[in-house]
């Protein structure tokens, strides 16, 4: 019996670790696949590479994006800084945080890979509930890439096509968080902060901090995070 | 007067050394993008370089992708061959040298560039009529994608968004050919055999090479390639 492969984005985070976690129950033999795109900050590759040992997934690409092409608050070297203490869910605004087209390229890239090593399936852990506004999170932006997978590769030509799968897309943060827990996701090896400190310490204060603490608390599930301030 | 930012795809071929012009002649401040992806040969990366001093865009930035995510008779080290001497019009199925969801990864690149430095277009000279087949060169391809860039960047959501340009789609090499010459393209800059001879030279019997020398044939322009074989 063959497994179906499938691709997971692990970006070190909470999200993309509990969709880990999901495509294992669901049977798929995972590869993954990371980018280093001059974030703030290397916990977050780490915390990636750790999850990727966790769940036991031996093939791991960690794939160097050149960050003179981002321009954002998130890339180390920025003028802009993390907005901190703000309340994500009720800004309309795309935040300073936003990194141009970053899902179409991280998405690009694992389908060029899934379709290398005939894959049917990359899940990517977009949650368009408890998130900061990013257009490239929402179920129409994933719709659309499915479109192009499927008009632009040869699987989705003449074959059986390679599935964009968002399964965590309309859960909040604490049902994220209750789920993985039940699938017994390690959250301690999870990083979510934009902004953490030269210790590595979570800054409890910017968009993807506040979601996390709030979902951990709602979810009635004690939070692992180590916070350095707030 | 704001003169319009646009990218630029240079492979270092002749369709987009063509586009280049166009965009010029149309008005547009080009921005350049070329990537190296472990192609069999590194004289179009020299093109794309020349190119772009020729067309005088200061701005050209040469994007490095592992190779390893890649299975394609293109890509060098692979086992596959690339093949000669056959027609590529008539054949039906995508050719060995189909690099998986190439043309999406290096949009996706290209949107990330053009979102960053704030262009409103990219100009990118894939064809559809003398071409060998690949799906990602296709106008229902580029329809999709550019609905991927509406709604997956702040430019599409918030301002203007981002148009993808293929102003050759729909020419015959012939065509295009004349309308470079007409334009003053130096065709003699440009590479597009697919397995050049160790010395550089155009093998003339890969796709690519029975394309562009038709090409010249039909459009009755000296075709100022040096051809290695046939």
């Amino acid at each position: 019996m063959n497994r179906t492969i499938g691709i997971v984005l692990l970006s070190g985070g909470l999200d993309s670790a509990t969709v880990a976690a999901i495509a294992r129950r669901d049977g798929y033999c995972l590869h993954g696949i990371t980018f280093a795109y001059g974030q703030r900050h290397e916990i977050e590759l780490q915390c990636a590479r750790r999850l990727a040992e966790f769940f036991g997934i031996g093939d791991h690409i960690v794939i160097d994006i050149p960050s003179r092409i981002f321009s954002s608050a998130l890339i180390r070297g920025s003028a802009m800084e993390v907005p901190k203490h703000r309340e994500p869910l009720e800004e309309r605004s795309i935040p300073a945080t936003y990194v141009p087209a970053r899902n179409t390229l991280f998405l690009a890239y694992a389908l060029a890979y899934a379709e290398s090593v005939s894959a049917g399936a990359i899940f990517i852990g977009a949650n368009a509930v408890d998130f900061s506004g990013y257009p490239d999170c929402r179920p129409e932006f994933f719709s659309a890439f499915q479109t192009v997978a499927d008009r632009g590769t040869r699987a989705g030509v003449d074959g059986d096509g390679i599935r964009i799968m968002t399964p965590i897309i309309d859960m909040k943060k604490s049902e994220i968080i209750m789920l993985g827990t039940q699938l017994g996701v390690d959250y301690s090896l999870t990083h979510s902060c934009y902004d953490p400190t030269a210790a590595g310490l979570a800054c409890g204060a910017c968009d993807s901090c506040i979601l996390r603490r709030r979902g951990f608390m709602e979810a009635g599930v004690p939070d692992p995070t180590r916070y350095g301030t707030g």
